[in-house]
């Protein structure tokens, strides 16, 4: 067997930590033993149960950061598994196999490579450099990313730039970026009626009966028709649930589950006012607990979206494609404080699935791509202090 | 305390029995030996786990049948009775209380009480008298009453008259006797999609977006306008269930119960063309389980129902209400065979409740009525062959 690539090392090491969200398994100790090494002042920050990591090189602004998450979503049934999901290998096409090889372990080595060969070429660079890790971003996402902004915004630390290393290619590395991301509101609506028997509806209220014509009204609803960045802002129902199994029983009530992503050009306020006023319209007697899980976010053009052009073009030859489409990400912490934000990492295609897997011909190339993004912002800060 | 009337010591005697569906609790074997002293034979009919009795007097016909169920509804959170559910009593108000007292262990202490009065006055009367008893009405009703029945068809054996001791009245007893039931057609519809992320829909096919329209126009249509004998078929969703409480998934597939009481105007395939007709319109992918529980049935006039209102007339003063509204019982499976069916027995108000009672004077005037109307089928048995 050749000896494998320093991404590929850093790599396998993180996948042999078998880190499931919410644990980290060691992978933030591995990690700081390397950016120690490499210059960087560390800050373990436990929220809860959650262990983070900040990471930062140098105190002169710009700031540049890399974000991501250590832990990786369950594996699932292991019997599905080729190979085991915490044994790293390369198979015979080449690709890295395990848990967390896309999302975003490769990623992570990636950034460490990166690093380790911007700062051999600039020990001295004209940027600050940082690293936001931590091991719930699969989970409820309470004490990651989100505590750890908020302990920066009191320390009055602030991010110029942020590269999110999530899998945003589809199906070649760099042929995607996400440059923002849809808000998501969630709603749970309680109908209620009237409990009773079948037999004898006229004693009862049918919550469903009452619902139906107003669920159809909200399906129909065209909310907005998106814009330049974003896609029309998309509403689902996620649950629905009525009745105790008794085939014989009116149901008392009627629960429902739904979920917005919304653009940038409506508001969560905007959504609520609309969907209560097609409640009323149909005179139900509901109750609605609303949780907003993340604002729209954009970064639509500046200095990183270029870097990151530049670098993919360079190093694939690709045009990338800017995207504020997909699920959420913990971007939508990072980018209310002003920073410039973008996503790009590997291709998604085995994410969250069993046998996940990413080209290890493609970690070298992300690492190039981020090394490559560093040279053109630190290029970018000299020419701009050449010119005062 | 004083000693009890023959009606209520039966009651008492049954009540005190926990015969909770489908168990007995040795109810059949008091009542068997009750029967046997009276000069009934007996056929214990065991099917399934479910006791049963067939309990016949006389070789000729025609043939009167007191039918019932010894079995109860679970008695609940025994927290909320006032008295034990199983030790029966009468309380300061003249209410006889426990698991059974008006469904439907009261009613069967009044057939014993009008068949040994009748008896005595009749020793050889004109008509034969049978009981059709079960443990099985409270619960799947699948080896009840309904096996019974194919055993009387098997041995030739004939019921020409047959009151169900079900709790007909509403406020006072014998101010409605049901001389028919609606119809009752389940259905279980699978409506299928594409099970995707929130976040991508034109991934997915929401399978509650799709099926809105279509349970709002099942819940809109009217199925008949009833007839003179029954109310407007009625048509109830009883469970909706789709999501395993994810958020952010689109669910595969929904599902839905729903059931219909119709009347003689509709039969269950008419009801089925119609459904799987709205289904189509809405060009839905589905799969639907029918399940007939009873067709409608209507005992119009005849002797039978011209006696109890001549019965509870001549006792209470009462004008009877002649219905086919509520629930099914086991009517459904006597009337087929050409059986004229009525149901008579207490107030209703309380039953499948905690806290059931039946006023122990209603016992009293119900065994009355069950005399009176074996009385009157007798005598216009010996007006008709004094006639021949
Ligand atoms: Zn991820
Ligand atoms: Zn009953």
């Amino acid at each position: 067997m050749t000896s494998l690539s320093p991404t590929l090392t850093t790599a396998f090491e993180l996948i042999r930590r078998p880190s499931v969200t919410p644990e980290d398994a060691g992978c933030l100790d591995y990690l700081s033993q390397r950016l120690e090494k490499l210059g960087f002042t560390l800050y373990r920050l436990p929220f809860g149960e959650v262990d983070n990591l900040w990471a930062r090189r140098g105190q002169q602004q710009p700031l540049f950061c890399f974000a991501g998450h250590t832990d990786v979503v369950p594996p699932g049934p292991q019997e599905r598994w080729e190979t085991d999901p915490f044994t790293p290998e390369i198979d015979s096409e080449g690709f890295l196999r395990g848990r967390g090889a896309a999302d975003m372990k490769g990623s992570i080595a990636a950034f460490i490579e990166a690093l380790e060969v911007f700062l051999t070429r600039h020990p001295h660079p004209q940027i600050d450099l940082a690293l936001l890790l931590t091991s719930d971003e699969e989970g409820p996402a309470k004490n990651g990313t989100v505590k750890v902004v908020e302990w920066l915004e009191e320390r009055n630390e602030k991010i110029d730039w942020c590269l999110v290393g999530e899998p945003s290619s589809t199906t070649q590395v760099g042929d995607v970026i996400k440059n923002g991301r849809r808000g998501s509101l969630g709603g749970r609506l309680i109908i209620k009626g009237k409990q009773g028997h079948v037999a004898y509806p006229h004693l009862a209220r049918n919550p469903i009966h009452l619902a139906a014509p107003a669920l159809t009204a909200l399906t129909e609803e065209v909310w907005d028709q998106g814009n330049a960045f974003f896609p029309a802002t998309s509403f689902q129902i996620s649950n629905i649930h009525a009745g105790t199994g008794a085939t014989n029983v009116v149901p008392g009530e009627l629960e429902v589950l739904f979920n917005w992503r919304f653009s940038t050009e409506l508001t969560a306020e905007a959504i609520q006012a609309r969907t209560e006023a097609i409640l009323k319209a149909h005179q139900l007697d509901y109750v609605i607990e609303w949780q907003l899980s993340g604002l729209p976010f954009l970064t639509a053009e500046g200095s990183l979206v270029a870097a990151a052009q530049t670098a993919i073009k360079q190093v694939t030859g690709r045009q990338t494609q800017l995207s504020t489409s997909g699920g959420t990400s913990d971007g939508r912490f990072i980018a209310p404080t002003g920073a410039q934000v973008v996503e790009l990492g590997p291709v998604n295609a085995t994410i969250h699935q069993v046998n996940e897997r990413v080209a290890a011909a493609d970690l070298e190339q992300l690492s190039e791509i981020y090394s490559g993004l560093l040279e053109s912002l630190a290029a970018s800060i000299e020419v701009s202090q050449a010119n005062v």
